[in-house]
């Protein structure tokens, strides 16, 4: 798919088709993330790859929210040091966001519908993917094709006006 | 470009050919920020585009390593709240590198290079942006044709091995 329609098709998924996710195309969405940038190239992340049923579902009971993770044909556990210190935090989470981009542009590129899942659990988490102490995960994405309709380029996403967000030299 | 391209081409650039963006590509890659995803879908981000080269020349004082910015075609400074808590700071920081990483894929598409700047000199850049109390810049992102080779996929990018970074099922 042309970039600007990835760009453009890219939403956020949280219904999937049963169906798994060919290997190439998991290894392609690692991938991109691997390729992200990050402060002084520290490339501060893991990655967990999970598609076994019985983790995924419990991954989906990390968070409230986390529910489509139990049918997501995939999950990424985003992993990073627990960083106590604000600024530090804030810049690897920064650079997480990025490789988190990079793969769900990835996917979409692919017909693969991404969905984020923040993660409340922490020390649930920890058992489940048997996390190293220091280690923490703060995000999954759950991934399959989508439940209804194909990723498509959308015209007027929800988000606020252009010119709001958008300022000309200054403030 | 294909998708899949566009993301092994991008790399960090930080040196740019003299010519200005045509208006037109400047507006897409704002465009594929405000697009970005974020945490309840808030959009905790403003942009402030910068083409003026005084301006730029003022906005490569704010970092020792921000230097790139005064020769770039244009400069993007990401303003956010300046949030205290480390756990919403992470979060903001966190749907910031989103943003920031669908405009560079954006911009790789279109043949135009990125390269990130820290900002160190908050009160500077709150000076020279005309930020109001309560806003900070954390990070702008130089823009502009590479001055050395055109962007092409990388074989083999500086990154830590594939199999060191992607775990299978648990840690």
């Amino acid at each position: 798919m042309e970039t600007w329609d990835a760009v453009r098709a890219r939403r956020n998924i949280r219904t999937y088709r049963p169906e798994p996710l060919e290997t190439a195309h998991l290894e392609r969405i690692l991938e991109a993330g691997r390729r992200a940038p990050s402060s002084r190239n520290e490339q501060r992340w893991d990655f967990v790859a999970v598609t076994d049923r019985e983790r995924l579902a419990a991954l989906s009971r990390v968070w409230r929210g986390a529910a489509h993770i139990a049918n997501a044909a995939a999950a990424i556990a985003l992993v990073v040091s627990d960083e106590p210190d604000r600024h530090m935090w804030g810049s690897i989470q920064y650079d997480l966001g990025q490789t988190a981009m990079l793969m769900m542009v990835t996917a979409a590129d692919l017909g693969i519908g991404a969905g984020h899942a923040h993660v409340e659990d922490k020390e649930l988490i920890r058992e489940i993917l048997d996390l190293p102490a220091g280690r923490t995960c703060t995000h999954m994405i759950g991934l399959g094709v989508p439940g209804d309709r194909p990723l498509r380029p959308i015209e007027n996403p929800a988000r606020r006006p252009f010119n709001e967000v958008v300022h000309r030299e200054r403030w």
